[in-house]
C-alpha cells in the first residue's frame, strides 16, 4: 500500500534527519526550511522541495512540524499563506518541536477559534539527538485526543524506536510536559557532569580514571557517560550539543516553573550558571565545556601525585557529589511531574531509558514514585542526614579548594531545608517533602 | 592616670589603625608583625616596636590579637615562645580577628586546659574597615565572661565609635556568633549590588540615575551605596575590598552554617559565584568588579534609547529584584541568628548602623524579630504570592535578556517553597518558615 503524501517544515539537525528517514521509509515529503540551502539538500536525498509554506502544505492529509521554538511554530502554524491555512479538512498535524505545554494548548485553543478543529493536532516532542533522528530511532512523547493519536500513530511509529512511542495520557499539552520534565533531570545531570570532572581535578584525579569508576557506580548518570569523552578531548567547537540548545530547553523549564509558581532550584542553578558561561562567550561551544567553570586547565592534564588510599578518599567525594545532587535532582523532577499531573509510572520508564536517567533515578526515584518514603522506606535506607552528612563534607572540600560546586551547594541547602522541616531521621528519599505536597 | 602598656599583634591595613590609635590615645602600644617592614611603619607612627611575639606580651597586662584569620590566631597564641606563654597573670586577652565562634570556643578551652584560665579572654570582632580602624570608630562585638569583659572594656572602648561597642550576651563565641549572622547580609548584598546593576545594564538603563533611585528606594543597601561609585570608575586595582576579603567570611559563615547543617542558600549561592570569579582570576581585584559577571562591558557606558515610561517600567525590575533579594536575606539571617541564639534586638540595632543594612531588613526585619509575621503581620502587608509575582516577573525578564540574576533565583525559589509549604496568602514576611522553627 503506497504512503500517504506528508509535508514537513524544519529541515534543521534534527528536522533534516527525520525528514530523510520518513523519505526511506517510503513517505512523498514534501520539505520546507526558510534557508533555500536547507530545502536543496532535502531534495537532493530524495525529498521533495516545497517552493512555499502554502506548497508544503496543500492537499497534505499529513504534516509534521519541526521548527526550532513555539515562536517559530506560532509563525509558520498561523500566518498569512501559513500551514493551517493551506491544510486540507481532517488533516493531521504533528507539533514534533519542543515547545512549553502552554503553547501546545495555545496552538489547540487558536485551531478551534479559527474554525479549524477538524485538524487533528498531536503535541509530539521528540529527544534522541540528529543521529538516532536520521535512523528513525527517536523516542516521542505525544499526547491528544485519541482520534488524533490513532491518525498520527503510522508517522510517529516510523520516527522512533521500537517501545519508544509513547503515548502520554492527559492530552495536549501532556507530551510537551512529559518532554519538559525529562529536560529537568537532562538540564541538571549536563552541569552535574562538569561539576565532577572539575572537582575530581582539583581533587588532583586522573580523569579517565574518575569517569569509568563513575560509569560502573550508583553515581552514573547517562549525561556523565555521555559528555565525558568530549570533555578530555576538549571537542568543543562547533560541538556536538551546543550550549545554547540545553539553554533554550531549560529557558522553557524555568519559564514553566514560573508559571506555576514551583520551585525548582536545582534545573534553576543550571541555568543560572548557563547563563553565566553565555556571558563570557561560551554560547556556541559544547556544552561539556562547562568543565571550564570549574577547573581552568584541561582536566585530561591533571596527574596525580597522591597515594591510592587518598586517592580512593578523593573518588569517594566525587561520588558523594553526584550521588546527593542525582537524589535532589531526583526529587526535584518527580515532585514537579506530579504537580504537572504527569504519568509517573510512563515517566520513570521513559527517563529510565533516556538522555535524563541516574540511576539514582532509577532506584530512589521508582521508591519516591511509588510513595516508599518516610515510614515506608525501605528498611536500612540511608537518612537525610546521613545524605547530608556526605554531601556537606564535599561542598566543604570543595570550598578549601577553591573549587565552586554550584549543585552540589543547591542540594545541600535542599537537604538541610529537609532537616529543618523535621525530616532528619527519615528515609533520604523524604527531601521530596521540602517541594510540598499535592 | 597613665594607660597601661598593651602588646598587640597583626600590623595589616585594619591592626595598624587600631594599634597607632591606641599610641594617639596615649597607650604604649608594643607592635609585633611577621612582616619587619610593618614593625617599622608603626615604629615611625610612634609605635613601640616589639622583637618577636614574646617580647610583644610579655610583662604585658593586655594583648589585642588583629591577625587575619584563625589559623594565624592559633599559631601566634599557642605556638612555643607564643603569647599566650609570655603573658603575666590575668591579663586580658582580645581576640579582633574575625573567626569562627567554634574557634573562639577552642581558645577558651586550651587556656583551661593549659592551665591559664587566669587569662581574661575576650572574643571580639570588628567592623568597620581600615578608616574607621584608624579613628578609632569601628564596631566591636564582644562576648566574654562579666569579668573580662570589664577589664577589657576601657581598651574596647578606645577603638569603638559612641554606641558602636556591643557588648554581646552569651559569653565567648556570641561575639563572633553576632559579627557573622552580620556578614550573611554583607556577603549576600556586595553580590546584590552587583546584580542589580548589571541588570540595569542588560536593561539598558543609565548607571547614575538607577543608582540614585535605588539609595533614594526602599530598596536601599549600605553595600550597593557604597560599592556602587567603584563599579561605575572600576576602580579595581589593587581593590579598596577585594573579592579574597568578602570570600574568607562567607567561607566561616558556610562552614558554620553546615556545621550546625543549616540552610543559607542566598548567601551560599553567593559564596559559589565569589568563587567562580575567583577561578576567572577576579580574586585580587575589588569586590565591586563582581558586576562584570552580570553585564560584560562598563556598566558606565550605557545609554539609554528607551522611552521615559519604559525607563520606568525598567527602573521598577531592578528595584523588584533588590527587594526580593532582600527580603529573603533578612528571613535567611534572622532565621541563621534565632537559630545560634544571638539577641535578636541586639542584632537588629547592630545591623540597621553597620555595613550589612538595608532598609528591607530595617522594617521587615524588625516585624519578623518582633513576632509580627502570619496572622500578625501588619495589615495590607504584601503576601508571599505578590512578592513571588514581583520577584518572578524580573527574573523572568533577566532570563530574556540571558542576564543571570543568581541571587534573584535562589529567592525565588525560597519564595515559591513557602508557598508549597501553604504560606502564599501570608504576608512576604512569613517566607522565614521555610527556614524551620526552633
Amino acid at each position: 500500500m503506497s504512503k500517504p503524501a506528508v509535508g514537513f517544515v524544519g529541515l534543521g539537525a534534527m528536522g533534516f534527519g527525520m525528514a530523510t528517514h520518513l523519505v526511506k521509509e517510503g513517505y512523498p515529503v514534501h520539505g520546507f526550511d526558510v534557508f533555500p540551502a536547507s530545502v536543496e539538500r532535502f531534495q537532493a536525498a530524495g525529498g521533495i522541495p516545497a517552493a512555499s509554506l502554502k506548497d508544503s502544505a496543500e492537499g497534505k492529509n499529513y504534516y509534521v512540524c519541526m521548527v526550532a521554538t513555539a515562536q517559530q511554530a506560532q509563525s509558520v502554524l498561523f500566518a498569512e499563506d501559513g500551514i493551517v491555512q493551506a491544510l486540507p479538512q481532517n488533516a493531521t498535524l504533528l507539533l514534533c518541536s519542543t515547545v512549553p505545554a502552554s503553547y501546545a494548548n495555545a496552538v489547540a485553543a487558536e485551531l478551534q477559534s479559527r474554525g479549524r478543529a477538524d485538524i487533528r493536532f498531536v503535541d509530539c516532542p521528540v529527544s534522541g539527538g540528529a543521529k538516532r533522528a536520521a535512523d528513525g530511532t527517536l523516542s516521542i512523547m505525544a499526547g491528544a485526543p485519541e482520534e488524533a493519536l490513532q491518525s498520527g500513530h503510522d508517522l510517529l511509529q516510523a520516527m522512533s524506536a521500537p517501545g519508544k512511542l509513547y503515548l502520554v495520557p492527559g492530552g495536549i499539552g501532556a507530551g510537551s510536559n512529559m518532554k519538559m520534565v525529562h529536560q529537568v533531570l537532562a538540564a541538571i545531570h549536563i552541569l552535574g557532569a562538569s561539576e565532577a570532572m572539575g572537582l575530581a581535578a582539583q581533587l588532583g584525579l586522573d580523569a579517565h580514571q574518575t569517569a569509568e569508576k563513575i560509569i560502573g557506580s550508583e553515581a552514573w548518570t547517562w549525561m556523565h557517560e555521555n559528555r565525558f569523552p568530549r570533555m578530555v578531548e576538549e571537542d568543543w567547537n562547533p560541538g556536538a550539543s551546543a550550549l545554547t540548545i540545553i539553554l533554550k530547553d531549560a529557558g522553557i523549564i524555568t519559564s514553566s516553573a514560573r508559571q506555576h509558581r514551583f520551585p525548582i532550584p536545582l534545573c534553576s542553578t543550571a541555568e543560572q550558571i548557563y547563563l553565566s558561561a553565555l556571558i563570557q562567550g561560551w554560547g556556541p561551544k559544547d556544552d561539556s565545556s562547562m568543565v571550564r567553570q570549574y577547573y581552568a586547565q584541561p582536566i585530561a592534564e591533571v596527574k596525580s601525585a597522591a597515594s591510592a588510599e587518598e586517592q580512593s578518599a578523593s573518588l569517594q567525594l566525587v561520588l558523594d557529589l553526584m550521588l546527593g545532587v542525582n537524589l535532589v535532582a531526583t526529587a526535584e523532577a518527580v515532585s514537579f511531574a506530579r504537580y504537572l499531573k504527569v504519568d509517573l509510572a510512563q515517566f520513570h520508564g521513559l527517563v529510565a531509558e533516556a538522555a535524563g536517567a541516574s540511576r539514582v533515578f532509577i532506584n530512589k526515584g521508582l521508591e519516591m514514585i511509588e510513595g516508599r518514603i518516610g515510614e515506608n522506606a525501605p528498611a536500612g535506607s540511608q537518612t537525610v542526614d546521613e545524605a547530608a552528612a556526605r554531601l556537606e563534607t564535599v561542598v566543604q572540600k570543595a570550598r578549601d579548594l577553591h573549587c565552586p560546586v554550584h549543585l552540589g551547594n543547591a542540594a545541600l541547602s535542599a537537604l538541610y531545608m529537609a532537616r529543618r522541616h523535621g525530616l532528619g531521621s527519615e528515609g533520604s528519599t523524604s527531601v521530596i517533602k521540602v517541594f510540598g505536597r499535592d
